[in-house]
């Protein structure tokens, strides 16, 4: 946690910007997995982390913006959860490491937001994702379940956005934490990274990894050969010589900032012939959108100019044809990169996705798109000093996709199937470092970086 | 997943059981952590697990008694989700795979059983623990979200409680699989069990051997110096010399079984007399309950016999006076052991917690008590062939309760305050194994058994 006046000023900066109103932020309770009491590992809500600090189930933050008053809910422990759950600090006491002098018994929030629904004040909340989370706010609102979503307050939203999008230093020294457990976790990957090897027994030694020196994975990893599959948790194959690994885990630091790093690297050490070649073409994209990352410049325009570096390599590899700004204009490209360059990063791994896509990574000026591909990005707007985005571009070969455009004549004055056809069997590249924009351009966070270059990569495989 | 005979036999035996109406078992779907597509590890329910098998989200099973016949719901996945998560087999593969042979897509259920209400046929489902399932029982039959835990039928928790109650020989098979992971696990914390090594740097390494191996941790892994706390997810500390690390851990098998042991063990790796003392004494107890159980006796009547156990052994350490069986009887032992002594152990690692501890662990014959400390009794009823129950005792000394009962004056015939006082820096101790009731008696679960006696746990810290 940081210190208590970090918490009051994000308050204080969110009640100026919403205006008017109550404003509700609720914590995240325990999250059953087989049974009520066996619980996932407790993850707090990532905004109530942001504004009332603490990581614990059962509690929530209201800020009255007239009263300029905060206030924190929570139940105080009894006799039988000291024995089972040991001493914990008193509700007042957790209310004042974060600034708030006013705090309450849990059950007082109902009459709090019932006494302010009649008064005709607006309740500003998030989008609930949690599904206890919507029958408590239909509990306190009268709102359907199913519709709480939907009365989310989109002033509420566009506020926690703008705040929460540019990283104090305090933030970034947490991401700077995170980062360098994932080094720690894609080196353990490489080294272990041996024909026969299984890839769950490498994903659940970075399970650990993350586990013992920060909080858990920031996201369930993706770690298997079939790389050419965006978001694979099957990790039931043994590892075999020849093919390519993909690795794309994150952990989170001891207050919940995220990493998120993607490597792919040779089964046994050495890169093929054909593998370098469509290695050589993700790293240069890689490094493509870290040079024109920079305040000002839109993260849409960074992606589009990756993709022309994509199509440019694919087409000297003789797999796609044509003029190449034509055929990223019209999509066809997104055969082989069907997602987006990066996104947000923070709290979340995808930071603040719960809040809406279109507010965090798209504004009034730079709109989502629906084309294939394009569709998937979900960062595209202007960037700013402070923010943290990832760079993750990539390259599939996806057996069904490339069935489907091929029977269905998918662009093909841009790519050359018959070429196409024999790379069927290669997989799928992704190459994904965190940066942080500063002034004039863009830095990696944390700080070692995970070996990336071809050289860099078979140099730790074979130590 | 185990042959699909395994699961029609089930089924048939459960229709029969239950005798009228339609029987629906929802499966579990992906639980977000801090927005919606970043969720927990899927965890199928068990009981979907136990009669249809399959371990996805997004499925549900229904059968229909009088049919005589089995229904199985879900989705076929679309293009987008082979890009993002790979072929998958079709929803009817999957049934057949399970011995069913209808398969409809998953919103076909909600006419499926609007039908079946309007025909007044009685709807049987278990209490649900999701609330995401909670809001789905609330669309398919209108019983409001918040109520529909006390409209399960008991009819069908007591037919389900009746059939995983008692393990097939496949079933143990997996829990000897699950304990043999919990071997692993546990013989690693003895090994780096070290002063100035922090209990999240162990208990995440732990993590890592459960995802390895198995499928997950069965539940939060509890590793502590402050073992007087009986669930302490707490690891912020550093390990310190002297004191004792208690460690309960278990995991789950490829195919959700699970297994649960705890251990105590001297940081340092030599245990002080004070600390043999005890250990020594809770150690009797557990041999006592793996000597005690077997298939006619009730396992609160074990309870009691190792609480007489424990009560004599403190007594003769001058911490108890008095009468041991008038001691136990009024509970005064509960001030060191404030547990029950164990509970049903299968897909679940507190076997079907969500169906009701009172169907569970207790029957018309033996009832629950409301005496603090028997009251945390989970398994009290007769013990057949084929249960998994876990042989757990402790001893604890918890300041805060040791403090309320000496303000009280509780117990004061049998307990000696000014002794106990001297044990306030003590901690606890929990020796836990796993115990297949077989005919005449019991045995162990998994290949090889965790070090427990005093010189096999020196002797593996010291190695």
């Amino acid at each position: 946690m940081f210190d208590s006046s970090v918490y009051k000023q994000r308050r204080q900066a969110l009640r100026e910007k919403v205006g008017h109103g109550l404003i509700l932020i609720l914590g995240n309770n325990e999250a059953p997995a087989n049974y009520p009491d066996n619980t996932y590992k407790f993850r707090q809500d990532s905004s109530f982390l942001y504004f009332f600090g603490h990581s614990h189930p059962g509690y929530a933050g209201v800020m009255d913006i007239e009263a300029g008053e905060d206030y924190f809910f929570g139940n105080d422990v009894t006799m039988d959860d000291i024995i089972w759950m040991g001493p914990q600090p008193s509700v007042k006491d957790l209310a004042a490491q974060v600034g708030v002098e006013k705090s309450f018994p849990f059950d007082k929030l109902k009459e709090f937001i019932g006494k302010a629904i009649s008064q005709r004040r607006p309740i500003h909340f998030l989008p609930p994702y949690r599904y206890d989370n919507m029958l408590l706010l239909e509990d306190l609102t009268g709102i359907r379940a199913s519709m709480t979503k939907q009365h989310a307050s989109v002033e509420l939203i566009k506020a926690v956005v703008a705040l929460r999008s540019v990283k104090e230093a305090c933030e970034i020294a947490e991401i700077d934490k995170a980062c360098n457990i994932g080094y720690e976790m894609h080196t353990a990957a490489m080294r272990l990274c041996k024909p026969g090897v299984s890839e769950q027994y490498i994903a659940g030694i970075l399970d650990g990894i993350a586990s013992s020196y920060g909080n858990m994975v920031s996201f369930a990893t993706i770690l298997t050969q079939n790389g050419q599959t965006l978001h694979n948790h099957d990790h039931s194959h043994l590892l075999e010589a020849g093919r390519l690994m993909l690795t794309d885990a994150g952990a989170e630091s001891v207050t919940n900032y995220c990493s998120d790093h993607t490597r792919t690297i040779p089964v046994g050490g050495k890169f093929t012939s054909r593998q370098r070649d469509v290695y050589s073409i993700v790293l240069d994209c890689h490094d493509k959108a870290l040079e024109l990352a920079h305040p000002g410049v839109t993260y849409k325009s960074v992606h589009l100019e990756v993709c022309k570096v994509l199509a440019q390599g694919l087409k000297d590899l003789g797999l796609m044809k044509g003029d190449v700004n034509e055929a990223v204009a019209a999509g066809a490209h997104a055969l082989f990169m069907p997602h987006g360059l990066g996104h947000m990063m923070g709290i979340d791994v995808h930071d603040m996705e719960d809040l809406g896509q279109c507010y965090v990574g798209y504004d009034d000026e730079i709109r989502p798109s629906d084309q294939f591909g394009l569709a998937s990005l979900r960062m595209g707007r202007r960037l700013q000093e402070g923010f943290v985005i990832t760079d993750e571009p990539g390259c599939y070969f996806i057996p069904a996709l490339i069935d489907k455009w091929k029977a269905d004549n998918m662009h093909k004055d841009f790519l050359n199937y018959e070429a196409i056809e024999k790379f069927k069997d290669f997989g799928g590249i992704r190459l994904e470092d965190d940066i942080l924009i500063i002034p004039g351009g863009s830095r990696f966070t944390g700080e070692k970086h995970i070996p990336i270059t071809i050289s860099e990569v078979e140099q730790i495989m074979n130590e």
